[in-house]
Protein backbone atom coordinates (compact mmCIF):
# COMPACT_ATOMS: atom_id res chain seq x y z
CA UNK A 1 0.00 0.00 0.00
CA UNK A 2 1.38 3.17 -0.93
CA UNK A 3 2.46 5.01 2.50
CA UNK A 4 2.65 8.79 3.37
CA UNK A 5 6.73 9.13 5.20
CA UNK A 6 9.27 11.13 5.69
CA UNK A 7 13.15 11.01 6.31
CA UNK A 8 15.20 14.35 8.10
CA UNK A 9 18.19 14.90 9.79
CA UNK A 10 17.37 15.85 13.22
CA UNK A 11 19.94 17.80 15.84
CA UNK A 12 20.07 15.94 19.56
CA UNK A 13 17.67 19.10 20.83
CA UNK A 14 16.03 18.13 17.83
CA UNK A 15 16.46 20.77 15.20
CA UNK A 16 16.02 20.13 11.51
CA UNK A 17 17.88 23.30 10.46
CA UNK A 18 19.90 26.02 12.47
CA UNK A 19 19.05 29.48 13.86
CA UNK A 20 18.70 32.34 10.99
CA UNK A 21 18.17 30.53 7.56
CA UNK A 22 19.03 33.09 4.45
CA UNK A 23 20.28 32.48 0.97
CA UNK A 24 23.69 31.91 2.26
CA UNK A 25 22.70 29.57 5.11
CA UNK A 26 19.34 27.94 4.00
CA UNK A 27 19.96 25.05 6.73
CA UNK A 28 20.20 28.51 8.94
CA UNK A 29 23.81 28.63 10.97
CA UNK A 30 25.43 25.27 12.12
CA UNK A 31 22.67 23.50 9.89
CA UNK A 32 25.08 21.85 6.97
CA UNK A 33 26.66 19.93 9.75
CA UNK A 34 23.51 17.88 10.74
CA UNK A 35 24.12 16.39 6.52
CA UNK A 36 27.17 15.55 6.81
CA UNK A 37 26.85 11.63 7.57
CA UNK A 38 24.42 11.49 4.27
CA UNK A 39 27.24 13.89 2.07
CA UNK A 40 30.05 11.67 2.49
CA UNK A 41 28.05 8.72 1.00
CA UNK A 42 28.95 7.62 -2.02
CA UNK A 43 25.25 6.65 -2.06
CA UNK A 44 24.38 10.58 -2.07
CA UNK A 45 27.36 11.68 -4.39
CA UNK A 46 26.26 9.31 -7.02
CA UNK A 47 22.23 10.85 -6.13
CA UNK A 48 24.22 14.22 -7.05
CA UNK A 49 25.66 13.09 -10.11
CA UNK A 50 29.50 13.06 -8.61
CA UNK A 51 31.56 9.84 -7.59
CA UNK A 52 33.40 8.81 -4.39
CA UNK A 53 32.13 8.53 -0.82
CA UNK A 54 31.97 6.02 1.56
CA UNK A 55 30.33 3.12 1.98
CA UNK A 56 28.70 2.29 5.58
CA UNK A 57 26.34 1.44 7.97
CA UNK A 58 24.20 4.77 6.66
CA UNK A 59 24.13 4.24 3.00
CA UNK A 60 21.39 1.24 3.18
CA UNK A 61 18.97 4.26 5.21
CA UNK A 62 19.92 7.09 2.47
CA UNK A 63 19.03 4.13 -0.78
CA UNK A 64 15.65 3.53 1.07
CA UNK A 65 14.63 7.52 1.68
CA UNK A 66 13.69 7.06 -2.15
CA UNK A 67 13.26 3.68 -2.86
CA UNK A 68 9.43 2.66 -3.80
CA UNK A 69 8.57 6.92 -3.82
CA UNK A 70 6.08 7.82 -6.77
CA UNK A 71 6.28 11.77 -5.72
CA UNK A 72 7.55 14.36 -3.57
CA UNK A 73 5.90 16.82 -1.15
CA UNK A 74 7.94 20.06 0.32
CA UNK A 75 6.61 23.21 2.07
CA UNK A 76 7.72 26.30 0.66
CA UNK A 77 10.38 27.44 2.64
CA UNK A 78 12.80 24.37 1.42
CA UNK A 79 11.77 25.11 -2.22
CA UNK A 80 13.32 28.52 -1.22
CA UNK A 81 12.59 31.62 -3.15
CA UNK A 82 11.86 33.53 0.28
CA UNK A 83 8.32 34.50 1.55
CA UNK A 84 5.24 36.25 -0.51
CA UNK A 85 5.14 36.31 -4.52
CA UNK A 86 7.39 33.80 -6.62
CA UNK A 87 10.30 35.82 -7.74
CA UNK A 88 10.15 35.33 -11.75
CA UNK A 89 14.08 33.61 -11.99
CA UNK A 90 13.22 30.99 -9.02
CA UNK A 91 13.32 27.88 -9.91
CA UNK A 92 14.39 25.83 -6.58
CA UNK A 93 17.91 25.19 -5.07
CA UNK A 94 18.98 21.72 -6.99
CA UNK A 95 19.83 22.99 -10.16
CA UNK A 96 18.98 21.99 -14.10
CA UNK A 97 18.61 18.53 -13.01
CA UNK A 98 17.37 17.76 -9.26
CA UNK A 99 17.92 15.11 -7.68
CA UNK A 100 14.31 14.73 -7.24
CA UNK A 101 13.57 12.82 -10.78
CA UNK A 102 9.76 12.73 -10.04
CA UNK A 103 6.63 15.16 -9.63
CA UNK A 104 7.44 17.10 -6.73
CA UNK A 105 4.40 19.10 -4.98
CA UNK A 106 5.26 22.59 -3.42
CA UNK A 107 2.79 23.52 -0.40
CA UNK A 108 2.37 27.67 -1.35
CA UNK A 109 -0.07 30.67 -1.00
CA UNK A 110 1.36 31.68 -4.59
CA UNK A 111 -0.10 29.95 -7.05
CA UNK A 112 2.54 29.03 -10.24
CA UNK A 113 2.36 27.32 -13.27
CA UNK A 114 4.22 24.11 -13.03
CA UNK A 115 7.91 23.91 -13.90
CA UNK A 116 9.23 20.82 -15.30
CA UNK A 117 13.17 20.65 -14.93
CA UNK A 118 15.70 18.25 -16.75
CA UNK A 119 15.98 14.47 -15.30
CA UNK A 120 12.25 13.83 -14.59
CA UNK A 121 11.58 16.38 -12.04
CA UNK A 122 8.65 18.47 -12.48
CA UNK A 123 7.32 21.20 -9.56
CA UNK A 124 4.01 21.55 -9.23
CA UNK A 125 2.34 24.83 -6.55
CA UNK A 126 -0.33 23.32 -4.99
CA UNK A 127 -2.57 26.35 -2.96
CA UNK A 128 -5.12 24.74 -1.44
CA UNK A 129 -3.46 22.85 1.45
CA UNK A 130 -2.04 19.61 2.45
CA UNK A 131 -4.45 17.18 1.97
CA UNK A 132 -5.17 18.38 -1.68
CA UNK A 133 -1.48 17.98 -2.29
CA UNK A 134 -1.36 14.79 -0.72
CA UNK A 135 -4.20 13.34 -3.12
CA UNK A 136 -1.94 15.03 -6.07
CA UNK A 137 0.75 13.76 -5.05
CA UNK A 138 -0.55 9.93 -4.56
CA UNK A 139 -2.36 10.05 -8.20
CA UNK A 140 0.97 11.13 -9.77
CA UNK A 141 2.56 8.11 -7.61
CA UNK A 142 0.80 5.69 -9.24
CA UNK A 143 0.91 3.25 -5.92
CA UNK A 144 4.30 4.02 -5.29
CA UNK A 145 5.04 5.97 -1.76
CA UNK A 146 4.77 9.68 -0.86
CA UNK A 147 7.84 11.16 0.32
CA UNK A 148 7.62 14.75 2.67
CA UNK A 149 10.52 15.68 2.05
CA UNK A 150 10.24 18.97 4.50
CA UNK A 151 10.31 21.02 6.02
CA UNK A 152 9.63 21.15 9.96
CA UNK A 153 6.11 23.22 9.17
CA UNK A 154 5.31 20.86 6.27
CA UNK A 155 6.11 17.79 8.25
CA UNK A 156 4.44 18.88 11.31
CA UNK A 157 0.85 19.31 9.52
CA UNK A 158 0.90 16.48 8.13
CA UNK A 159 1.84 14.84 11.76
CA UNK A 160 -0.71 16.97 12.92
CA UNK A 161 -3.71 15.78 10.20
CA UNK A 162 -2.80 12.25 11.36
CA UNK A 163 -1.75 11.64 7.26
CA UNK A 164 1.90 10.37 7.92
CA UNK A 165 2.64 6.30 7.95
CA UNK A 166 6.00 6.03 8.50
CA UNK A 167 9.21 8.31 10.12
CA UNK A 168 12.76 7.82 9.49
CA UNK A 169 15.09 9.75 11.90
CA UNK A 170 18.60 10.35 11.28
CA UNK A 171 19.52 11.72 14.77
CA UNK A 172 23.20 13.55 15.22
CA UNK A 173 25.14 14.90 17.97
CA UNK A 174 24.64 18.09 17.42
CA UNK A 175 23.40 20.83 19.57
CA UNK A 176 21.97 23.56 17.18
CA UNK A 177 20.48 25.68 20.58
CA UNK A 178 17.52 27.20 18.20
CA UNK A 179 16.06 26.83 14.16
CA UNK A 180 13.32 24.86 13.01
CA UNK A 181 12.20 22.18 15.97
CA UNK A 182 11.22 19.02 14.37
CA UNK A 183 8.41 17.42 16.95
CA UNK A 184 6.70 20.89 18.06
CA UNK A 185 3.43 22.72 17.29
CA UNK A 186 1.61 19.52 17.18
CA UNK A 187 -1.06 20.62 19.68
CA UNK A 188 -3.35 17.77 21.61
CA UNK A 189 -2.99 15.75 17.92
CA UNK A 190 0.34 14.43 18.67
CA UNK A 191 -0.09 10.75 16.93
CA UNK A 192 1.50 7.76 18.61
CA UNK A 193 5.00 6.58 17.43
CA UNK A 194 6.20 3.39 17.73
CA UNK A 195 9.69 2.37 17.15
CA UNK A 196 10.56 -0.13 14.38
CA UNK A 197 14.21 -0.09 14.13
CA UNK A 198 17.36 1.29 14.74
CA UNK A 199 20.60 1.66 12.82
CA UNK A 200 23.74 2.83 14.11
CA UNK A 201 25.64 4.98 11.82
CA UNK A 202 28.98 6.56 12.13
CA UNK A 203 28.46 10.07 14.04
CA UNK A 204 24.21 9.13 13.33
CA UNK A 205 21.90 6.97 14.83
CA UNK A 206 18.59 6.05 12.34
CA UNK A 207 15.59 5.95 14.49
CA UNK A 208 12.48 4.42 12.13
CA UNK A 209 8.73 4.51 13.42
CA UNK A 210 5.52 3.49 12.28
CA UNK A 211 2.80 6.44 13.28
CA UNK A 212 -0.37 5.04 14.05
CA UNK A 213 -3.32 7.53 13.77
CA UNK B 1 39.32 8.13 36.33
CA UNK B 2 36.47 9.62 37.92
CA UNK B 3 33.44 10.84 35.30
CA UNK B 4 30.88 13.38 35.40
CA UNK B 5 27.63 12.07 34.10
CA UNK B 6 24.11 11.29 33.61
CA UNK B 7 21.60 8.66 32.57
CA UNK B 8 18.26 9.97 31.48
CA UNK B 9 14.82 9.27 29.45
CA UNK B 10 14.14 11.52 27.05
CA UNK B 11 10.97 11.70 24.80
CA UNK B 12 11.60 11.90 20.85
CA UNK B 13 10.45 15.60 20.99
CA UNK B 14 12.70 15.80 23.62
CA UNK B 15 11.19 16.18 27.57
CA UNK B 16 12.71 14.31 30.49
CA UNK B 17 9.17 15.44 32.07
CA UNK B 18 5.67 16.22 30.36
CA UNK B 19 3.85 18.89 31.13
CA UNK B 20 1.89 20.93 34.57
CA UNK B 21 4.33 18.70 36.79
CA UNK B 22 2.59 19.13 40.73
CA UNK B 23 2.81 16.62 43.72
CA UNK B 24 0.12 14.29 42.04
CA UNK B 25 2.21 13.97 38.78
CA UNK B 26 5.42 14.75 39.64
CA UNK B 27 7.06 13.62 36.38
CA UNK B 28 3.78 15.91 34.32
CA UNK B 29 0.91 15.02 32.50
CA UNK B 30 2.37 11.92 30.25
CA UNK B 31 5.63 11.86 32.05
CA UNK B 32 5.54 8.81 34.01
CA UNK B 33 5.41 6.98 30.27
CA UNK B 34 8.84 7.85 29.81
CA UNK B 35 9.94 5.36 32.47
CA UNK B 36 7.99 2.50 31.42
CA UNK B 37 11.21 0.55 29.57
CA UNK B 38 12.84 1.03 32.77
CA UNK B 39 10.08 0.10 35.35
CA UNK B 40 9.39 -3.70 33.71
CA UNK B 41 12.93 -4.70 33.95
CA UNK B 42 13.92 -6.78 36.74
CA UNK B 43 16.89 -4.55 37.43
CA UNK B 44 14.35 -1.55 38.20
CA UNK B 45 12.08 -4.05 40.25
CA UNK B 46 14.70 -5.26 42.23
CA UNK B 47 17.00 -1.87 43.00
CA UNK B 48 13.65 -0.93 44.38
CA UNK B 49 13.02 -3.68 46.53
CA UNK B 50 10.77 -5.81 44.77
CA UNK B 51 10.57 -8.96 42.49
CA UNK B 52 9.79 -9.93 38.81
CA UNK B 53 10.27 -7.85 35.76
CA UNK B 54 11.74 -8.92 32.68
CA UNK B 55 15.44 -9.13 30.90
CA UNK B 56 16.47 -7.55 27.76
CA UNK B 57 18.65 -5.12 25.83
CA UNK B 58 17.72 -2.48 28.27
CA UNK B 59 18.83 -4.19 31.56
CA UNK B 60 22.41 -3.19 30.88
CA UNK B 61 21.61 0.25 30.03
CA UNK B 62 20.16 0.30 33.75
CA UNK B 63 22.63 -1.49 35.82
CA UNK B 64 25.39 0.85 34.19
CA UNK B 65 23.70 3.73 35.42
CA UNK B 66 24.69 3.12 39.00
CA UNK B 67 27.83 0.79 38.04
CA UNK B 68 30.77 2.27 39.48
CA UNK B 69 28.89 5.67 40.89
CA UNK B 70 30.13 6.87 44.13
CA UNK B 71 27.64 9.80 44.71
CA UNK B 72 24.95 11.57 43.26
CA UNK B 73 23.76 14.75 42.25
CA UNK B 74 20.16 16.33 41.78
CA UNK B 75 17.84 19.21 41.51
CA UNK B 76 16.06 20.80 44.02
CA UNK B 77 12.92 19.82 41.79
CA UNK B 78 14.28 16.01 41.62
CA UNK B 79 14.13 16.23 45.26
CA UNK B 80 10.77 17.89 45.57
CA UNK B 81 8.94 19.43 48.29
CA UNK B 82 7.89 22.75 46.40
CA UNK B 83 9.24 25.43 45.88
CA UNK B 84 10.94 28.01 48.77
CA UNK B 85 11.75 27.11 52.29
CA UNK B 86 11.62 23.32 53.24
CA UNK B 87 8.34 21.66 54.41
CA UNK B 88 9.54 20.43 57.69
CA UNK B 89 8.50 16.85 56.97
CA UNK B 90 9.89 16.00 53.24
CA UNK B 91 12.21 13.64 53.04
CA UNK B 92 11.87 13.41 49.17
CA UNK B 93 9.87 11.20 46.91
CA UNK B 94 11.83 7.35 47.60
CA UNK B 95 10.59 6.75 51.00
CA UNK B 96 12.69 5.19 54.23
CA UNK B 97 15.40 3.65 51.90
CA UNK B 98 15.87 5.58 49.12
CA UNK B 99 17.28 3.80 45.98
CA UNK B 100 20.81 5.55 46.03
CA UNK B 101 22.66 3.44 48.91
CA UNK B 102 24.96 6.37 49.04
CA UNK B 103 25.99 10.34 49.59
CA UNK B 104 23.56 12.75 47.44
CA UNK B 105 23.82 16.02 47.09
CA UNK B 106 20.69 18.33 46.64
CA UNK B 107 20.66 21.96 44.58
CA UNK B 108 18.78 24.13 46.45
CA UNK B 109 18.57 28.08 47.89
CA UNK B 110 17.91 26.77 51.04
CA UNK B 111 20.14 25.60 53.68
CA UNK B 112 19.23 22.26 55.78
CA UNK B 113 21.03 19.72 57.60
CA UNK B 114 22.07 16.78 56.22
CA UNK B 115 19.32 13.60 56.01
CA UNK B 116 20.63 10.78 56.50
CA UNK B 117 18.02 7.48 55.17
CA UNK B 118 18.26 4.09 55.54
CA UNK B 119 20.25 2.10 53.29
CA UNK B 120 23.11 4.65 52.94
CA UNK B 121 21.52 7.31 51.36
CA UNK B 122 22.40 10.39 52.96
CA UNK B 123 20.69 13.45 51.65
CA UNK B 124 23.19 16.50 51.50
CA UNK B 125 21.75 20.14 50.94
CA UNK B 126 24.08 22.48 49.05
CA UNK B 127 23.55 26.20 48.51
CA UNK B 128 26.99 27.68 47.04
CA UNK B 129 26.42 26.10 43.27
CA UNK B 130 27.20 23.47 40.59
CA UNK B 131 30.70 24.08 40.83
CA UNK B 132 30.59 23.59 44.81
CA UNK B 133 27.99 20.54 44.73
CA UNK B 134 30.66 18.49 42.33
CA UNK B 135 33.43 18.97 43.88
CA UNK B 136 31.66 17.55 47.21
CA UNK B 137 30.12 14.70 45.63
CA UNK B 138 33.67 13.72 44.16
CA UNK B 139 35.31 14.00 47.57
CA UNK B 140 32.64 11.49 48.31
CA UNK B 141 32.68 9.28 45.20
CA UNK B 142 36.51 8.70 46.44
CA UNK B 143 37.62 7.84 42.63
CA UNK B 144 34.06 6.25 41.46
CA UNK B 145 32.05 8.19 38.81
CA UNK B 146 29.40 10.63 40.03
CA UNK B 147 25.89 11.05 38.61
CA UNK B 148 23.58 13.71 38.20
CA UNK B 149 20.17 12.32 38.62
CA UNK B 150 18.17 15.50 36.98
CA UNK B 151 16.26 17.01 36.35
CA UNK B 152 16.73 19.12 33.36
CA UNK B 153 17.88 22.49 35.01
CA UNK B 154 20.81 19.97 37.18
CA UNK B 155 21.69 18.77 34.16
CA UNK B 156 21.52 22.07 32.24
CA UNK B 157 23.97 24.18 34.34
CA UNK B 158 26.60 20.84 34.05
CA UNK B 159 26.39 21.31 30.72
CA UNK B 160 26.59 24.55 29.98
CA UNK B 161 29.50 24.55 32.52
CA UNK B 162 31.05 21.97 30.81
CA UNK B 163 31.81 19.91 33.68
CA UNK B 164 29.83 16.51 31.99
CA UNK B 165 32.11 13.82 30.63
CA UNK B 166 29.56 11.32 29.66
CA UNK B 167 25.78 10.83 28.52
CA UNK B 168 23.23 7.98 28.10
CA UNK B 169 20.44 9.71 26.35
CA UNK B 170 17.11 6.58 26.68
CA UNK B 171 14.81 8.26 23.65
CA UNK B 172 11.02 6.65 23.86
CA UNK B 173 8.85 7.40 20.69
CA UNK B 174 6.62 9.80 22.71
CA UNK B 175 5.65 13.53 21.83
CA UNK B 176 4.73 15.30 25.02
CA UNK B 177 4.33 18.18 23.64
CA UNK B 178 5.55 20.06 26.57
CA UNK B 179 7.24 20.44 30.11
CA UNK B 180 11.25 20.02 30.74
CA UNK B 181 12.73 20.15 27.76
CA UNK B 182 16.52 18.31 28.35
CA UNK B 183 18.84 19.80 25.99
CA UNK B 184 17.66 23.55 26.10
CA UNK B 185 19.29 26.99 27.63
CA UNK B 186 22.53 26.11 26.78
CA UNK B 187 23.16 29.09 25.39
CA UNK B 188 26.64 29.54 23.30
CA UNK B 189 28.55 26.92 25.76
CA UNK B 190 26.65 24.03 23.93
CA UNK B 191 29.18 21.26 24.40
CA UNK B 192 30.36 19.16 21.36
CA UNK B 193 29.09 15.34 21.61
CA UNK B 194 30.33 12.87 20.33
CA UNK B 195 28.30 9.28 19.68
CA UNK B 196 29.66 6.51 21.73
CA UNK B 197 27.45 3.48 21.26
CA UNK B 198 23.84 2.76 20.54
CA UNK B 199 21.96 -0.27 21.99
CA UNK B 200 18.37 -1.01 20.72
CA UNK B 201 15.86 -1.73 23.63
CA UNK B 202 12.29 -2.77 22.83
CA UNK B 203 10.62 0.69 22.56
CA UNK B 204 13.32 2.67 23.56
CA UNK B 205 16.90 3.37 22.07
CA UNK B 206 20.10 3.81 24.05
CA UNK B 207 22.12 7.08 23.21
CA UNK B 208 25.76 7.01 24.91
CA UNK B 209 27.66 10.85 24.17
CA UNK B 210 31.38 11.33 25.42
CA UNK B 211 31.03 15.26 26.11
CA UNK B 212 34.25 17.50 24.61
CA UNK B 213 35.00 20.64 26.97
Amino acid sequence: MSKLRFSVTMSLDGYVAGPNQSLKDPLGVGGEALHGWAVELAAFQEVHGKKGGVVNASSAIMQEMFENVGAVIMGRGMFGGGPGPWPPDWKGWWGKNPPFHMPVFVLTHHPREALPMGGGTTFHFVTDGIESALSKAREAAAGKDVLIGGGASAIQQFLAAGLVDEVNLSVVPLLLGGGERLLDNLGDSAPHFEQMRVVEGPGVVHLRYRVAR
